[in-house]
Protein backbone atom coordinates (compact mmCIF):
# COMPACT_ATOMS: atom_id res chain seq x y z
CA UNK A 1 0.00 0.00 0.00
CA UNK A 2 1.32 3.48 -0.96
CA UNK A 3 1.60 6.17 1.76
CA UNK A 4 -1.11 8.13 0.48
CA UNK A 5 -3.48 5.38 0.77
CA UNK A 6 -1.97 4.23 4.36
CA UNK A 7 -3.21 8.01 5.44
CA UNK A 8 -6.04 7.04 5.60
CA UNK A 9 -5.65 4.19 7.72
CA UNK A 10 -6.68 4.12 11.70
CA UNK A 11 -4.06 4.25 14.54
CA UNK A 12 -4.36 0.94 15.74
CA UNK A 13 -4.55 0.39 20.38
CA UNK A 14 -4.49 -2.27 21.83
CA UNK A 15 -4.80 -3.13 25.33
CA UNK A 16 -5.61 -6.76 27.77
CA UNK A 17 -8.45 -4.37 28.70
CA UNK A 18 -10.27 -1.16 29.56
CA UNK A 19 -6.97 0.06 30.94
CA UNK A 20 -5.88 1.11 27.51
CA UNK A 21 -8.19 3.62 27.27
CA UNK A 22 -6.55 6.20 29.70
CA UNK A 23 -3.94 6.24 26.65
CA UNK A 24 -6.70 6.38 23.67
CA UNK A 25 -8.30 9.26 25.51
CA UNK A 26 -4.78 11.05 25.28
CA UNK A 27 -4.46 9.88 21.71
CA UNK A 28 -7.67 11.77 21.09
CA UNK A 29 -6.48 14.95 22.44
CA UNK A 30 -3.25 14.94 20.54
CA UNK A 31 -4.37 13.62 17.26
CA UNK A 32 -8.14 14.51 16.95
CA UNK A 33 -8.50 13.83 13.10
CA UNK A 34 -7.24 10.28 13.13
CA UNK A 35 -9.42 7.79 13.48
CA UNK A 36 -8.54 5.17 16.44
CA UNK A 37 -9.61 1.80 16.32
CA UNK A 38 -9.24 -0.10 20.38
CA UNK A 39 -9.17 -3.73 21.09
CA UNK A 40 -9.70 -4.37 24.35
CA UNK A 41 -8.93 -8.17 24.98
CA UNK A 42 -11.30 -8.82 28.21
CA UNK A 43 -11.62 -12.43 27.37
CA UNK A 44 -8.36 -12.93 28.81
CA UNK A 45 -7.69 -9.66 31.17
CA UNK A 46 -5.82 -9.06 33.23
CA UNK A 47 -2.09 -9.97 31.53
CA UNK A 48 -0.16 -8.60 34.80
CA UNK A 49 -0.18 -11.96 36.60
CA UNK A 50 0.07 -14.13 33.65
CA UNK A 51 3.18 -16.01 31.80
CA UNK A 52 5.72 -14.41 29.53
CA UNK A 53 4.46 -17.20 27.33
CA UNK A 54 0.62 -16.29 27.69
CA UNK A 55 1.21 -12.67 27.39
CA UNK A 56 3.06 -12.68 24.38
CA UNK A 57 0.44 -15.33 22.67
CA UNK A 58 -2.48 -13.22 23.79
CA UNK A 59 -0.63 -10.19 22.28
CA UNK A 60 -0.24 -11.81 19.10
CA UNK A 61 -3.73 -12.78 18.40
CA UNK A 62 -4.89 -9.42 19.45
CA UNK A 63 -2.30 -7.13 16.81
CA UNK A 64 -3.11 -10.07 14.49
CA UNK A 65 -6.90 -8.99 14.32
CA UNK A 66 -5.98 -5.13 14.11
CA UNK A 67 -3.56 -5.77 11.02
CA UNK A 68 -6.56 -7.97 9.44
CA UNK A 69 -8.80 -4.65 9.65
CA UNK A 70 -5.62 -2.89 8.07
CA UNK A 71 -3.95 -0.06 10.93
CA UNK A 72 -1.28 2.56 10.04
CA UNK A 73 0.45 2.71 13.44
CA UNK A 74 0.06 0.12 16.52
CA UNK A 75 -0.09 1.64 20.10
CA UNK A 76 0.83 -1.21 22.47
CA UNK A 77 -1.22 0.74 25.07
CA UNK A 78 -0.33 -2.46 27.57
CA UNK A 79 2.30 -1.75 30.07
CA UNK A 80 2.79 -5.40 30.68
CA UNK A 81 2.67 -6.33 26.94
CA UNK A 82 5.01 -3.63 26.12
CA UNK A 83 7.71 -4.79 28.84
CA UNK A 84 7.13 -8.67 27.96
CA UNK A 85 6.42 -8.99 23.83
CA UNK A 86 6.98 -5.47 22.24
CA UNK A 87 9.89 -6.76 20.19
CA UNK A 88 7.71 -9.78 18.73
CA UNK A 89 5.12 -7.49 17.80
CA UNK A 90 7.11 -4.97 15.81
CA UNK A 91 8.64 -7.96 13.90
CA UNK A 92 4.71 -9.21 13.40
CA UNK A 93 3.06 -5.67 11.87
CA UNK A 94 6.58 -4.79 9.97
CA UNK A 95 6.48 -2.59 7.97
CA UNK A 96 3.73 -1.15 10.05
CA UNK A 97 5.60 1.16 13.09
CA UNK A 98 4.78 0.07 16.76
CA UNK A 99 4.76 1.73 19.88
CA UNK A 100 4.79 0.83 23.34
CA UNK A 101 4.29 2.53 26.67
CA UNK A 102 7.09 1.53 28.62
CA UNK A 103 9.86 3.36 26.39
CA UNK A 104 7.81 6.91 26.09
CA UNK A 105 7.23 6.06 30.48
CA UNK A 106 10.82 6.13 30.63
CA UNK A 107 11.43 8.99 28.79
CA UNK A 108 9.33 10.80 30.47
CA UNK A 109 10.60 10.43 34.22
CA UNK A 110 14.24 10.69 33.17
CA UNK A 111 13.18 14.41 31.56
CA UNK A 112 11.41 15.12 34.91
CA UNK A 113 14.19 13.97 37.37
CA UNK A 114 17.47 13.68 35.65
CA UNK A 115 19.66 11.13 38.05
CA UNK A 116 16.93 11.13 40.19
CA UNK A 117 15.46 8.05 42.04
CA UNK A 118 12.23 6.62 40.16
CA UNK A 119 9.97 4.17 41.52
CA UNK A 120 8.21 2.08 38.91
CA UNK A 121 4.35 1.06 40.16
CA UNK A 122 3.44 -1.52 37.85
CA UNK A 123 1.61 -5.29 37.38
CA UNK A 124 3.68 -8.50 38.66
CA UNK A 125 4.55 -9.52 35.01
CA UNK A 126 6.00 -5.81 34.17
CA UNK A 127 8.16 -5.50 37.38
CA UNK A 128 9.35 -9.42 37.04
CA UNK A 129 10.13 -8.64 33.40
CA UNK A 130 12.05 -5.24 34.79
CA UNK A 131 11.36 -3.64 31.25
CA UNK A 132 10.93 0.27 32.97
CA UNK A 133 14.54 -0.31 34.78
CA UNK A 134 16.17 -1.26 31.49
CA UNK A 135 14.89 1.40 30.17
CA UNK A 136 15.30 4.34 32.12
CA UNK A 137 19.40 3.12 32.99
CA UNK A 138 19.56 2.84 29.41
CA UNK A 139 18.68 6.53 29.30
CA UNK A 140 20.05 7.97 32.31
CA UNK A 141 23.28 5.42 33.95
CA UNK A 142 22.85 8.23 36.98
CA UNK A 143 19.51 6.84 37.88
CA UNK A 144 18.20 4.38 40.89
CA UNK A 145 14.88 2.29 40.05
CA UNK A 146 12.74 0.46 42.17
CA UNK A 147 9.88 -1.42 40.56
CA UNK A 148 6.64 -2.84 42.83
CA UNK A 149 3.90 -5.27 41.94
CA UNK A 150 0.37 -3.42 42.97
CA UNK A 151 -1.76 -5.87 41.74
CA UNK A 152 -4.60 -4.10 44.51
CA UNK A 153 -4.58 -1.36 42.57
CA UNK A 154 -5.68 -2.34 39.70
CA UNK A 155 -8.89 -4.19 40.75
CA UNK A 156 -9.59 -0.68 42.96
CA UNK A 157 -9.36 0.92 39.49
CA UNK A 158 -11.69 -1.42 38.04
CA UNK A 159 -14.02 -1.01 41.13
CA UNK A 160 -14.50 2.88 40.83
CA UNK A 161 -12.97 3.20 44.23
CA UNK A 162 -10.05 5.28 43.51
CA UNK A 163 -10.73 8.38 46.17
CA UNK A 164 -10.71 7.95 49.61
CA UNK A 165 -9.31 5.58 52.57
CA UNK A 166 -9.56 2.65 51.29
CA UNK A 167 -7.32 3.36 48.12
CA UNK A 168 -4.99 5.74 50.35
CA UNK A 169 -4.25 3.17 52.55
CA UNK A 170 -3.50 0.13 49.91
CA UNK A 171 -0.93 2.53 48.26
CA UNK A 172 0.69 3.41 51.81
CA UNK A 173 0.87 -0.42 52.18
CA UNK A 174 2.45 -1.27 48.87
CA UNK A 175 5.26 1.87 49.92
CA UNK A 176 5.86 0.36 53.12
CA UNK A 177 8.95 -1.47 52.37
CA UNK A 178 10.46 1.56 50.73
CA UNK A 179 10.89 3.22 54.34
CA UNK A 180 13.29 0.18 55.45
CA UNK A 181 15.07 0.48 52.27
CA UNK A 182 15.31 4.47 52.99
CA UNK A 183 14.20 4.88 49.14
CA UNK A 184 12.74 8.27 48.63
CA UNK A 185 11.50 8.51 45.19
CA UNK A 186 12.05 11.53 42.90
CA UNK A 187 9.37 10.07 40.29
CA UNK A 188 6.64 7.63 40.81
CA UNK A 189 6.13 5.66 37.48
CA UNK A 190 2.64 4.82 36.75
CA UNK A 191 3.50 1.93 34.85
CA UNK A 192 0.28 0.60 34.38
CA UNK A 193 -2.83 1.75 32.40
CA UNK A 194 -5.16 1.99 35.66
CA UNK A 195 -2.92 3.59 37.49
CA UNK A 196 -3.85 7.08 36.09
CA UNK A 197 -6.85 6.98 38.08
CA UNK A 198 -5.72 6.55 41.26
CA UNK A 199 -3.40 9.44 40.72
CA UNK A 200 -5.03 11.41 42.81
CA UNK A 201 -5.03 9.63 46.12
CA UNK A 202 -0.90 8.61 45.35
CA UNK A 203 -0.16 12.40 45.20
CA UNK A 204 -2.06 12.47 48.63
CA UNK A 205 0.32 9.75 50.13
CA UNK A 206 3.46 10.41 48.40
CA UNK A 207 5.98 13.40 49.12
CA UNK A 208 5.05 16.44 47.49
CA UNK A 209 8.49 17.03 45.53
CA UNK A 210 8.03 13.53 44.31
CA UNK A 211 6.85 13.78 39.97
CA UNK A 212 4.08 11.67 39.07
CA UNK A 213 5.04 10.54 35.39
CA UNK A 214 2.18 9.02 33.25
CA UNK A 215 3.03 7.43 30.07
CA UNK A 216 -0.12 8.20 28.32
CA UNK A 217 0.32 11.43 27.73
CA UNK A 218 4.03 10.79 26.41
CA UNK A 219 2.78 7.62 24.31
CA UNK A 220 0.49 10.39 22.81
CA UNK A 221 3.21 12.45 21.64
CA UNK A 222 5.86 9.64 20.49
CA UNK A 223 2.75 8.63 18.20
CA UNK A 224 1.86 12.06 16.78
CA UNK A 225 5.97 12.50 16.03
CA UNK A 226 6.17 9.32 14.66
CA UNK A 227 3.16 9.91 12.24
CA UNK A 228 4.98 13.37 11.31
CA UNK A 229 7.95 11.87 10.97
CA UNK A 230 6.66 9.47 8.49
CA UNK A 231 4.41 11.47 6.85
CA UNK A 232 0.96 9.46 7.54
CA UNK A 233 -1.18 12.18 9.06
CA UNK A 234 -4.59 11.91 7.99
CA UNK A 235 -5.17 15.20 6.04
CA UNK A 236 -9.08 15.45 6.08
CA UNK A 237 -10.24 18.60 8.65
CA UNK A 238 -13.14 16.44 10.60
CA UNK A 239 -12.76 14.61 13.61
CA UNK A 240 -11.26 11.48 13.69
CA UNK A 241 -13.83 8.27 13.98
CA UNK A 242 -13.35 5.78 17.43
CA UNK A 243 -14.16 2.50 17.14
CA UNK A 244 -14.25 -0.12 19.87
CA UNK A 245 -13.68 -3.73 19.89
CA UNK A 246 -13.55 -6.05 23.04
CA UNK A 247 -13.34 -9.91 23.19
CA UNK A 248 -15.89 -10.09 25.73
CA UNK A 249 -18.62 -8.50 27.92
CA UNK A 250 -19.66 -5.55 26.06
CA UNK A 251 -21.50 -3.90 28.96
CA UNK A 252 -18.84 -4.29 31.65
CA UNK A 253 -16.27 -2.61 28.69
CA UNK A 254 -18.62 0.16 28.70
CA UNK A 255 -19.76 0.28 32.01
CA UNK A 256 -16.03 0.35 33.46
CA UNK A 257 -14.29 1.73 30.39
CA UNK A 258 -16.15 5.25 31.02
CA UNK A 259 -14.33 6.05 33.72
CA UNK A 260 -10.98 5.30 32.24
CA UNK A 261 -11.99 6.89 28.72
CA UNK A 262 -13.93 10.03 30.66
CA UNK A 263 -17.12 9.91 29.09
CA UNK A 264 -20.10 7.29 28.95
CA UNK A 265 -19.59 4.90 26.80
CA UNK A 266 -22.73 2.98 25.68
CA UNK A 267 -23.11 -1.15 25.10
CA UNK A 268 -23.83 -1.14 21.72
CA UNK A 269 -21.06 0.64 20.51
CA UNK A 270 -18.50 -2.12 21.60
CA UNK A 271 -17.84 -4.16 18.88
CA UNK A 272 -17.00 -7.84 20.27
CA UNK A 273 -14.72 -9.73 18.33
CA UNK A 274 -13.00 -13.22 18.92
CA UNK A 275 -9.28 -13.81 18.64
CA UNK B 1 -16.06 -48.70 31.65
CA UNK B 2 -17.51 -51.16 34.69
CA UNK B 3 -17.77 -49.40 38.20
CA UNK B 4 -14.54 -51.56 39.61
CA UNK B 5 -12.64 -49.87 36.96
CA UNK B 6 -13.88 -46.64 37.45
CA UNK B 7 -13.65 -46.90 40.97
CA UNK B 8 -9.43 -46.22 40.71
CA UNK B 9 -10.19 -42.81 38.75
CA UNK B 10 -8.95 -40.33 40.78
CA UNK B 11 -11.99 -37.53 41.67
CA UNK B 12 -11.31 -34.28 39.17
CA UNK B 13 -11.48 -30.46 40.75
CA UNK B 14 -11.67 -27.69 38.31
CA UNK B 15 -11.64 -24.49 38.94
CA UNK B 16 -10.46 -20.80 37.30
CA UNK B 17 -7.85 -20.63 39.04
CA UNK B 18 -6.37 -21.33 42.62
CA UNK B 19 -9.45 -20.66 44.75
CA UNK B 20 -10.93 -23.73 44.44
CA UNK B 21 -8.32 -25.15 46.19
CA UNK B 22 -10.20 -24.13 49.39
CA UNK B 23 -12.41 -27.28 47.80
CA UNK B 24 -9.99 -29.53 47.50
CA UNK B 25 -8.56 -28.88 50.84
CA UNK B 26 -11.91 -30.31 52.52
CA UNK B 27 -11.99 -32.74 49.63
CA UNK B 28 -8.92 -34.02 50.66
CA UNK B 29 -10.05 -34.24 54.50
CA UNK B 30 -13.16 -35.83 53.45
CA UNK B 31 -11.40 -38.48 50.69
CA UNK B 32 -8.25 -39.23 52.63
CA UNK B 33 -8.31 -42.53 49.80
CA UNK B 34 -9.24 -40.84 46.55
CA UNK B 35 -6.79 -39.60 43.91
CA UNK B 36 -7.92 -35.99 43.40
CA UNK B 37 -6.66 -34.47 39.85
CA UNK B 38 -7.49 -30.85 40.32
CA UNK B 39 -7.23 -28.46 37.39
CA UNK B 40 -6.76 -24.67 37.71
CA UNK B 41 -7.49 -22.57 34.45
CA UNK B 42 -5.03 -19.91 35.32
CA UNK B 43 -4.57 -18.86 31.55
CA UNK B 44 -8.12 -17.20 31.41
CA UNK B 45 -8.74 -16.15 35.46
CA UNK B 46 -10.66 -14.47 36.94
CA UNK B 47 -13.77 -16.04 35.04
CA UNK B 48 -15.91 -13.52 37.52
CA UNK B 49 -15.91 -10.78 35.75
CA UNK B 50 -16.64 -12.44 32.26
CA UNK B 51 -19.57 -13.03 30.03
CA UNK B 52 -21.78 -16.16 29.76
CA UNK B 53 -20.84 -17.36 26.75
CA UNK B 54 -16.98 -16.99 27.76
CA UNK B 55 -17.60 -18.36 30.61
CA UNK B 56 -18.96 -22.03 29.27
CA UNK B 57 -16.89 -22.20 26.76
CA UNK B 58 -13.93 -21.83 29.21
CA UNK B 59 -15.70 -24.21 31.22
CA UNK B 60 -16.36 -26.72 28.71
CA UNK B 61 -12.60 -27.44 27.67
CA UNK B 62 -11.71 -27.17 30.98
CA UNK B 63 -13.80 -30.30 31.64
CA UNK B 64 -12.81 -31.80 28.40
CA UNK B 65 -9.40 -31.72 29.74
CA UNK B 66 -9.95 -33.52 32.77
CA UNK B 67 -12.47 -35.89 30.65
CA UNK B 68 -9.14 -36.89 28.99
CA UNK B 69 -7.61 -37.94 31.41
CA UNK B 70 -10.59 -39.89 33.04
CA UNK B 71 -12.31 -39.18 36.32
CA UNK B 72 -14.89 -40.50 38.39
CA UNK B 73 -16.59 -37.47 39.54
CA UNK B 74 -16.18 -34.00 38.87
CA UNK B 75 -16.76 -31.23 41.68
CA UNK B 76 -16.78 -27.83 40.02
CA UNK B 77 -14.98 -25.73 42.61
CA UNK B 78 -15.41 -22.36 40.96
CA UNK B 79 -18.94 -20.29 41.72
CA UNK B 80 -18.56 -18.64 38.84
CA UNK B 81 -18.96 -21.54 36.26
CA UNK B 82 -21.14 -23.51 39.08
CA UNK B 83 -23.37 -20.43 38.94
CA UNK B 84 -23.61 -20.21 35.12
CA UNK B 85 -22.40 -23.74 33.60
CA UNK B 86 -23.28 -26.43 35.61
CA UNK B 87 -26.03 -27.78 33.53
CA UNK B 88 -23.91 -27.33 30.37
CA UNK B 89 -21.00 -29.20 32.38
CA UNK B 90 -23.77 -32.54 33.36
CA UNK B 91 -24.73 -32.67 30.23
CA UNK B 92 -21.03 -33.03 29.00
CA UNK B 93 -19.73 -35.33 31.23
CA UNK B 94 -22.98 -37.27 31.18
CA UNK B 95 -23.02 -40.52 32.75
CA UNK B 96 -20.07 -39.31 34.91
CA UNK B 97 -21.57 -37.08 38.00
CA UNK B 98 -21.33 -33.85 38.54
CA UNK B 99 -21.29 -31.88 41.41
CA UNK B 100 -20.81 -27.80 41.82
CA UNK B 101 -20.79 -25.51 45.08
CA UNK B 102 -23.75 -23.09 44.63
CA UNK B 103 -26.40 -26.29 45.55
CA UNK B 104 -24.50 -27.54 48.15
CA UNK B 105 -23.90 -24.03 49.84
CA UNK B 106 -27.34 -23.45 49.51
CA UNK B 107 -28.41 -26.68 51.42
CA UNK B 108 -25.46 -25.62 53.87
CA UNK B 109 -27.23 -21.99 54.16
CA UNK B 110 -30.75 -23.18 54.54
CA UNK B 111 -29.79 -25.17 57.19
CA UNK B 112 -27.55 -23.20 59.57
CA UNK B 113 -30.63 -20.63 59.16
CA UNK B 114 -34.32 -21.84 57.77
CA UNK B 115 -36.47 -18.71 56.69
CA UNK B 116 -33.36 -16.88 57.69
CA UNK B 117 -31.93 -13.76 55.48
CA UNK B 118 -28.93 -14.93 53.78
CA UNK B 119 -26.36 -12.50 52.39
CA UNK B 120 -24.43 -14.27 48.93
CA UNK B 121 -20.99 -12.28 48.58
CA UNK B 122 -19.64 -12.80 45.46
CA UNK B 123 -18.25 -12.56 42.03
CA UNK B 124 -20.48 -9.94 39.28
CA UNK B 125 -21.47 -13.41 37.31
CA UNK B 126 -22.32 -15.09 40.31
CA UNK B 127 -24.51 -12.22 41.25
CA UNK B 128 -25.96 -11.50 37.72
CA UNK B 129 -26.87 -15.08 37.09
CA UNK B 130 -28.37 -15.62 40.77
CA UNK B 131 -27.53 -18.61 41.01
CA UNK B 132 -27.40 -18.57 44.62
CA UNK B 133 -30.91 -17.00 45.48
CA UNK B 134 -32.46 -19.33 43.17
CA UNK B 135 -30.82 -22.66 44.96
CA UNK B 136 -31.61 -21.29 48.42
CA UNK B 137 -35.37 -20.15 47.24
CA UNK B 138 -36.28 -23.29 45.95
CA UNK B 139 -34.98 -25.08 49.33
CA UNK B 140 -37.15 -22.54 51.44
CA UNK B 141 -39.38 -20.41 50.17
CA UNK B 142 -39.73 -18.24 53.30
CA UNK B 143 -36.11 -17.57 53.21
CA UNK B 144 -34.83 -13.63 51.92
CA UNK B 145 -31.66 -13.41 50.04
CA UNK B 146 -29.09 -10.52 48.93
CA UNK B 147 -26.30 -10.67 46.69
CA UNK B 148 -23.18 -8.90 46.41
CA UNK B 149 -20.63 -8.56 43.71
CA UNK B 150 -17.20 -8.40 45.46
CA UNK B 151 -14.40 -8.20 43.14
CA UNK B 152 -11.80 -6.63 45.58
CA UNK B 153 -11.91 -9.27 48.08
CA UNK B 154 -10.41 -11.55 45.26
CA UNK B 155 -7.53 -9.37 45.00
CA UNK B 156 -7.59 -9.04 48.75
CA UNK B 157 -6.73 -12.84 49.16
CA UNK B 158 -4.67 -13.59 46.05
CA UNK B 159 -2.63 -10.50 47.25
CA UNK B 160 -2.26 -12.51 50.36
CA UNK B 161 -3.78 -9.68 52.47
CA UNK B 162 -6.63 -11.36 54.21
CA UNK B 163 -5.97 -10.01 57.86
CA UNK B 164 -5.74 -6.43 59.20
CA UNK B 165 -7.59 -2.85 58.66
CA UNK B 166 -7.56 -3.02 54.62
CA UNK B 167 -9.02 -5.98 54.55
CA UNK B 168 -11.91 -5.21 57.35
CA UNK B 169 -12.33 -1.49 55.67
CA UNK B 170 -13.18 -3.35 52.10
CA UNK B 171 -15.78 -5.63 53.34
CA UNK B 172 -17.33 -2.98 55.81
CA UNK B 173 -17.29 -0.97 52.57
CA UNK B 174 -19.02 -3.79 50.69
CA UNK B 175 -21.59 -4.20 53.65
CA UNK B 176 -22.49 -0.37 53.87
CA UNK B 177 -25.52 -0.66 51.19
CA UNK B 178 -27.06 -3.36 53.29
CA UNK B 179 -27.72 -0.64 55.97
CA UNK B 180 -29.92 1.40 53.90
CA UNK B 181 -32.02 -1.20 53.20
CA UNK B 182 -32.29 -2.13 56.80
CA UNK B 183 -31.15 -5.64 55.63
CA UNK B 184 -29.50 -7.58 58.64
CA UNK B 185 -28.17 -10.83 57.58
CA UNK B 186 -28.56 -14.14 59.22
CA UNK B 187 -25.61 -15.86 57.46
CA UNK B 188 -23.56 -14.76 54.96
CA UNK B 189 -22.82 -17.37 52.38
CA UNK B 190 -18.93 -17.18 51.01
CA UNK B 191 -19.97 -17.35 47.46
CA UNK B 192 -16.64 -17.38 46.20
CA UNK B 193 -13.95 -19.55 46.70
CA UNK B 194 -11.80 -16.76 47.82
CA UNK B 195 -13.46 -15.75 50.17
CA UNK B 196 -12.99 -18.76 52.92
CA UNK B 197 -9.30 -17.13 53.73
CA UNK B 198 -11.30 -13.77 54.77
CA UNK B 199 -13.68 -15.23 57.44
CA UNK B 200 -11.74 -14.34 60.27
CA UNK B 201 -11.99 -10.45 58.58
CA UNK B 202 -15.46 -11.17 57.50
CA UNK B 203 -15.96 -12.82 61.39
CA UNK B 204 -15.01 -9.62 62.97
CA UNK B 205 -17.35 -7.10 61.02
CA UNK B 206 -20.58 -8.78 60.22
CA UNK B 207 -22.72 -9.14 63.61
CA UNK B 208 -22.12 -12.19 65.82
CA UNK B 209 -25.36 -14.19 65.27
CA UNK B 210 -24.46 -14.66 61.71
CA UNK B 211 -23.80 -17.49 60.51
CA UNK B 212 -21.16 -17.64 58.40
CA UNK B 213 -21.49 -20.62 55.34
CA UNK B 214 -18.71 -21.69 53.22
CA UNK B 215 -19.81 -24.20 50.73
CA UNK B 216 -16.31 -25.91 50.82
CA UNK B 217 -16.90 -28.22 53.65
CA UNK B 218 -20.69 -28.81 52.44
CA UNK B 219 -19.70 -30.15 49.20
CA UNK B 220 -16.80 -32.17 50.02
CA UNK B 221 -19.99 -34.61 52.21
CA UNK B 222 -21.77 -34.18 49.05
CA UNK B 223 -19.02 -35.59 46.80
CA UNK B 224 -18.61 -38.08 49.70
CA UNK B 225 -21.59 -39.49 50.04
CA UNK B 226 -22.18 -39.41 45.58
CA UNK B 227 -19.17 -41.83 45.87
CA UNK B 228 -20.95 -44.07 48.20
CA UNK B 229 -24.34 -43.80 46.67
CA UNK B 230 -22.57 -44.92 43.23
CA UNK B 231 -20.56 -47.43 45.02
CA UNK B 232 -17.38 -45.55 43.59
CA UNK B 233 -14.86 -45.10 46.66
CA UNK B 234 -11.28 -46.11 45.93
CA UNK B 235 -11.26 -49.38 48.28
CA UNK B 236 -7.16 -49.31 48.48
CA UNK B 237 -6.16 -48.64 51.94
CA UNK B 238 -3.24 -46.13 51.20
CA UNK B 239 -3.76 -42.03 51.21
CA UNK B 240 -4.69 -40.72 47.76
CA UNK B 241 -2.67 -39.01 45.37
CA UNK B 242 -2.97 -35.40 44.32
CA UNK B 243 -1.88 -33.96 40.88
CA UNK B 244 -2.37 -30.29 40.02
CA UNK B 245 -2.40 -29.17 36.64
CA UNK B 246 -3.14 -25.15 35.52
CA UNK B 247 -3.08 -23.65 32.32
CA UNK B 248 -0.42 -20.77 32.85
CA UNK B 249 2.21 -19.88 35.42
CA UNK B 250 3.25 -22.94 37.89
CA UNK B 251 5.43 -20.19 40.10
CA UNK B 252 2.41 -18.19 40.79
CA UNK B 253 0.12 -21.20 40.94
CA UNK B 254 2.83 -22.42 43.68
CA UNK B 255 2.99 -18.99 45.68
CA UNK B 256 -0.45 -17.95 45.75
CA UNK B 257 -2.12 -21.34 46.08
CA UNK B 258 -0.15 -22.88 49.00
CA UNK B 259 -1.92 -19.84 51.05
CA UNK B 260 -5.23 -21.29 49.48
CA UNK B 261 -4.50 -25.22 50.31
CA UNK B 262 -2.72 -24.78 53.55
CA UNK B 263 0.66 -25.93 52.78
CA UNK B 264 3.92 -25.11 50.56
CA UNK B 265 3.39 -26.26 46.73
CA UNK B 266 6.35 -26.43 44.65
CA UNK B 267 6.23 -25.13 41.08
CA UNK B 268 7.71 -28.21 40.05
CA UNK B 269 5.02 -30.39 40.91
CA UNK B 270 2.20 -28.28 38.60
CA UNK B 271 1.78 -29.93 35.30
CA UNK B 272 1.00 -27.04 32.74
CA UNK B 273 -1.77 -28.26 29.91
CA UNK B 274 -2.86 -26.13 26.89
CA UNK B 275 -6.88 -26.38 26.63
Amino acid sequence: MNASNSRRLPVGVFDSGVGGLTVLRELREALPHEDLTYLGDTARLPYGTKSRSSISRYAGQATSKLQERGIKLLVVACNTASAVALDALKEQMRPVPVIGVVEPGATAAVAARPGGRHLVLATEATVRYGAYREAILRRDDQAEVRELACELMVSLAEEGWTEGSIAEAIIRRYLEPLEALDFEPDSIILGCTHFPLLRPAIRRVVAEEAAIVDSASTTASVAAAMLADLELFNERAGPGQLRLMATDGASRFARVGGRFIGEDLDASDIELVDL
